[in-house]
């Protein structure tokens, strides 16, 4: 008995593994959906698999219902009726771009719903697995919860706090510099370091700079052609910027440009692709920032790429929730040579933000640490 | 036959990392001489090992040797005539504090010696190995020489620099800081890292410390009874210590000051274990201070443990061999926080300090990375 409800444990896992394998493959096209997996299995047929699918765009069909639909178009329409549906989040019972999945599941006969957690929507909420055990349907939640968190970290983020989840992504020398006391900082990390960042760059929704790195380094900010382009957010005064077409105001991608009040407005306003948010105040808010992004643009995700004095500010207002930094085998030195996180920082170690390191990749001769803000 | 080969390789591999193991027992008790181990076995035997030994303190028997005695103890004297010897460094042929090592090593007879490296001692180098050619042994030498140079790195270092091997040892945030801006430093690295660094004291002959570490957080500096004490060493100004008994001038090791002409030396100098170094001029260079050590006391070893103005001092006199980093999982941010490469800098990237990471370990909740520096 003992060992069939370890099977029947690993059983459940390793199907719902399967559905974030699924899911991923959403990355970057859902938001500010979820990502979402669904398989179907029959338990007397050995836990064959009858149909599979996957959430694979903001508007298109949910996981479960392309599951459902595979399983009938691979000839098993008669097979769900004693059919089991794992899923990485609970099925939804509201119309959004598409009908409620609770009633598809209902009305097909599935037997059993296994799925890793409560959607943190609230008109979802419970009431999703609610109806379909008043509907008869076996429900259990929770199997790999943390895990089903942690990849929908974006969604829920966006849904609960109404603001984009914030990755600060840093190059760093081991002595912690980010540039060299004359400025330069091309490059600290190794090529393939900067081709992950293109990688990473198709993930989120959005990738934030100051406007001082837009003057200095002239990035694209784009995916590089690996995939597809986030948005360009810039925070800044416009006026700091000459009068010319830096590359991230090229037409590859939106940008959409915070700045307070300036004359040179006018002349970057002819842009295309190119949303200008003006401010009065002298400061900006990030808070407020990203909650514009959140709320305006649906915007989930933002990867912050630097430079020091920006992310100084968003830490300094306990807005991250990720780290990635880059490693370099390299030593700067410099006193007056930057790090990420300037300002006044900490008076005691007591007080220092902690984290909890979540990934250490090797990448080309760089050491990456991913790491999450405890809050 | 290419398996035969391949199986010859791997067996040559195998005994020479016994010997590696047997040589490690060594660490920290050999200086200034190398640690090495030695494996005998027979062929014909199917390599049955009838002999093993290690370097266990500096005159105390060779590892040949050890070998040898234990083969001819476990009653293996008639087999010697057919052995062969693994040892990670070319037998001796120079009488130091014991006999030549291939004198005993042609007396009992053995067959063949495989080793991984010529000894860099220029009494003995290729001459060992010569001597044994000469009196019909056979010999290999290059079996997992990278592995037993860095073995004995601090042997090497020593013996062909007439300096010791220079490891920096540093506790940094994630965003490279090594105190707070009010100078606060204890503790950034979590217990367990710091039970790891009393252990690395064990192996190295010296822990060196500026002056400004004493005065502030007043350690003591040993091994706080995981192993044998290491000689402590102190850099800079004695002027700067009030008249009191600091914890690193007690007795449970010796301790070196290194000062500039100060009228509070003759308070310090009737504490026991204390040597003290006056100095005239009035920045002292780290490579006379590493010249003494290494002359005068033997000191094939130096862990340094700060503070940012040591460190600074040590990398810009290119001194340092390896980088020792724990990084906590903690941001502490400021402009005015120390960093443990303060200075200049370099100008350029480019001219970055350049070093390869040779190990990555997670202790506790810190992530320790292990480089050394490219020269």
């Amino acid at each position: 008995m003992a060992n069939s409800h370890l099977s029947s444990l690993n059983k459940d896992e390793e199907f719902i593994k399967l559905c974030f394998s699924l899911a991923k493959k959403g990355l970057g096209y859902t938001s500010p959906n979820p990502i979402v997996g669904a398989v179907l299995t029959v338990p007397r047929l050995g836990n064959k698999i009858i149909g599979q699918g996957y959430h694979s765009a903001y508007g298109e069909p949910h996981a479960e219902v392309e599951a459902i639909n595979d399983a009938i178009k691979n000839g098993y329409k008669d097979l769900l009726k004693e059919a089991v549906l794992y899923v990485n989040l609970e099925p939804c019972c509201h119309y959004g771009k598409t009908p409620p999945c609770v009633d598809k599941i209902i009305e097909v006969g599935i037997k059993k719903v296994v799925c890793s957690m409560y959607d943190v929507n609230p008109v979802v909420r419970k009431k999703g697995i609610k109806k379909l055990t008043q509907a008869g349907v076996e429900c259990k939640v929770g199997v790999l919860e943390n895990e089903a968190k942690e990849l929908n970290k974006f969604y829920i983020k966006w849904m609960t706090k109404r603001l984009p989840y914030v990755t600060i992504k840093v190059a760093s020398s081991l002595d912690g510099k980010i540039a060299t006391y004359t400025g330069d900082s091309k490059w600290i990390s190794c090529k393939q370091s900067r081709e992950y960042v293109h990688q990473l760059r198709t993930i989120y929704d959005a990738v934030l700079v100051g406007i001082n790195t837009v003057k200095v380094d002239n990035p694209y900010l784009t995916a590089h052609k690996v995939g597809r382009n986030p948005t360009r957010i810039i925070v800044g005064d416009l006026s700091k910027l000459l009068l010319k077409r830096y590359n991230v105001f090229n037409n590859e991608a939106k940008t959409i440009v915070f700045t307070k009040k300036s004359k040179n407005v006018k002349f970057f306003e002819k842009f295309d692709n190119l949303t200008i948010y003006q401010y009065k105040i002298s400061r900006i808010s990030f808070k407020e920032i990203l909650s514009v992004l959140a709320q305006e643009y649906f915007i989930s995700s933002v990867l912050v790429e630097g430079g020091a004095d920006t992310i100084t500010m968003l830490l300094e207002e306990n807005l991250a929730d990720d780290l990635i930094i880059f490693f370099a085998p390299k030593i700067i030195g410099g006193k007056d040579a930057k790090t990420f996180f300037e300002g006044e920082g900490v008076k005691y170690i007591k007080d220092a933000y902690e984290l909890k390191i979540n990934k250490i990749e090797v990448i080309g001769q760089d050491l990456v640490i991913t790491a999450k803000f405890k809050k």
